[in-house]
């Protein structure tokens, strides 16, 4: 039996990542969950896990849980995330917050010892040099939950990374991929949530229609597998069904394939280092691939110039995107402000090239309500 | 240093296997190979590198040989290959002799405890069961030189065989493929010997058109990777790019792919376990895939019914293929002949279940020598 805790286990990939445990009763035992604001979700899943301790958001319907749930230690806020991921039963954290919350959660539960499966890119993205000392520190295994990632991940197994030539993510093109730059300007947050290939999330989802996805998906790359920023490359591929590439100086490329089912990414980080069984029906279709336009997707291109610099840089620009995009998805600004806010704040923004986690929390902070003052203002 | 043998040292892999070597002269060393007829490339090759034996085809011109090359040891026919692998100086053997006439050579190869890159796909064919125990018995390795097998074989290393759904090998469909089984009437030599991507010998080239190339791969991988049949597809993929796909229970795919260049796998297979640097210039494009079909190409649905069956049949098909390719090169019979000589052969065929080396070879000559005699009475 693997020991599980789930942060964001009332999310896309949390559900989904509590469906695969309920059909491998024997495999799995769920410790601990963080869950969200939906009342009747938390329910649904208290009723069907039997877990020891609850971080909930706030501390709003604490008693009420408490009394119904007597058995279970129920904790709530950052604090409520900090006691989940302490909790002294060894295991695996499945990191599924979204946004930069889920940083300081991976922090402590690589400093508990715990194993970490990571969707929360921003995670990576903020504080990724710091993270990947943790874990070696500390000695634990960090396995990438996130579909491209986990490609490139199987790829690379037992490779050695000097026979890389370079590693190629495969990005959909979003919801906006046949409109040009010009047809962007009236787009609406409707038209922007559908995604052509994947079910996800709402940040997520916008973020693959900015192609921001994309850029935090290479600078997660980065960290990742330990590869400079010209060695990482990204490519439209419209089918969504090859999600990562590795080339070899070989002249040998390896791809993994699967249809766009988030299902079989988190198994596979679940059931890590073994493969279990999933139908998927999938039927090997044509598969189609078109040189990035870095023009049409200048959050992508900032993201390379952002990684590279490092420092504090990667969570500002990521911090002024989900503020953007949270205004966004509120009405208060349109699609194309998204981009402008990210720039702006970037170019703005002096580097501090070696930031301490606070400094890291701090700004992350500052940068989103600094956005949302200004716009919410206007 | 890694010492090297070629068998066929003079035909398309041989040479290209020599040209790797040439551009790694600190990384290989050739201590024996084997020559064809065409003493013009002889002569190159015995200038080019220091070798310690050589095996001739026949003795018709030892004497001149020796007398040239004082130093190096001269031998011929099938007994000089056999003095070749038994060369008392451990190292890899690359069998690259096309036909039946590759398998007593590796047999000796392994019992000499050299490790085997084997081109010679008819090797596992005709005795695949006795070579996985002879290969386990001497401890030696076994690595695939065919491009579809070295892509399946570097999906493969490091997972678990019990994990795999299904291997696809792809097939380009040859230089009929856009031809239908009425067209094929009257197509010419000159017409079979045109790939359309891959410049190879003429035997492959035929058995490519024919769609048998694909059948002997199939019971080549079957003993490669043990798998049951069930689990070896193949699927038409006319850019020659993905050269096999491993489909995991999980849902996931691993593909290699390449540029149609057999200096890749080779070199995989010479410097495996590493990889080095070959810039193949390969641009990723669209890759296409079509379902197989099985009527259009009869040979290979006989491949996977005679693989089946075991015993002797795989080396009465291919022993009957290799007579009716050889005849058809000579312009003696038709190109749709060459399916009808092999389906009335291995249907006219008594198996035995379990045949001895001895057996196996006997039936090789026997059936090859009937069909030469009857076609050649015409």
């Amino acid at each position: 039996m693997k020991n599980i805790y789930i942060l964001g286990a009332a999310g896309s990939i949390g559900m989904q990542t509590l469906d695969i445990i309920k059909s491998h009763p024997n495999e799995f035992n769920v410790v601990g969950i963080s869950l969200g604001h939906n009342h009747v979700i938390n329910e649904e899943i208290l009723k069907s896990f039997k877990v020891s301790i609850v971080a909930l958001r706030t501390d709003e319907k604490l008693k009420d849980y408490q009394n119904q749930y007597p058995h279970i230690t129920f904790v709530y806020g950052l604090e409520g995330l900090l006691d989940l991921v302490r909790y002294p039963i060894k295991g695996t954290v499945v990191n599924a917050l979204s946004g930069s919350a889920g940083l300081i959660p991976t922090i402590e539960a690589i400093k508990s010892r715990k194993d970490i499966a990571l969707a929360n890119k921003e995670t990576l993205v903020m504080a990724g040099d710091i993270i990947n000392k943790l874990v070696e520190n500390y000695n634990v295994k960090l396995i990438p939950i996130d579909s491209e990632h986990s490609a490139l991940w199987q790829c690379i197994q037992h490779e050695v990374i000097d026979a890389i030539d370079k590693i190629v993510i495969t990005a959909s093109g979003g919801a906006f991929r046949d409109l040009s730059r010009h047809d962007l300007k009236h787009v609406t947050k409707e038209n922007a949530l559908k995604h052509p290939n994947w079910s996800m999330g709402a940040k997520i989802t916008i973020d693959s229609a900015t192609m921001m996805n994309k850029g935090l998906e290479v600078i997660e790359a980065h960290y990742l597998f330990h590869l400079p920023y010209d060695q990482i490359e990204t490519i439209l591929h419209k089918e969504s069904h090859v999600h990562g590439l590795v080339f070899f100086k070989d002249g040998t490329i390896k791809a993994s394939i699967s249809p766009s089912n988030m299902r079989i990414p988190i198994q596979y980080a679940l059931f890590y280092p073994h493969r279990t069984p999933f139908d998927s029906h999938y039927k090997l279709e044509n598969l189609t691939f078109k040189d990035m336009d870095m023009k049409r997707y200048p959050l992508l291109a900032l993201a390379y110039k952002v990684g590279k610099e490092a420092g504090l840089l990667p969570t500002v620009m990521n911090a002024a995107n989900e503020a953007a995009v949270k205004l966004f998805l509120e009405d208060k600004i349109a699609f194309l402000d998204i981009e402008k806010i990210v720039y702006e704040t970037v170019n703005a923004y002096q580097n501090n090239l070696h930031p301490t986690i606070e400094e890291i929390i701090e700004t992350d902070e500052i940068i989103q309500q600094s956005i949302f003052k200004h716009y919410e203002k206007r």
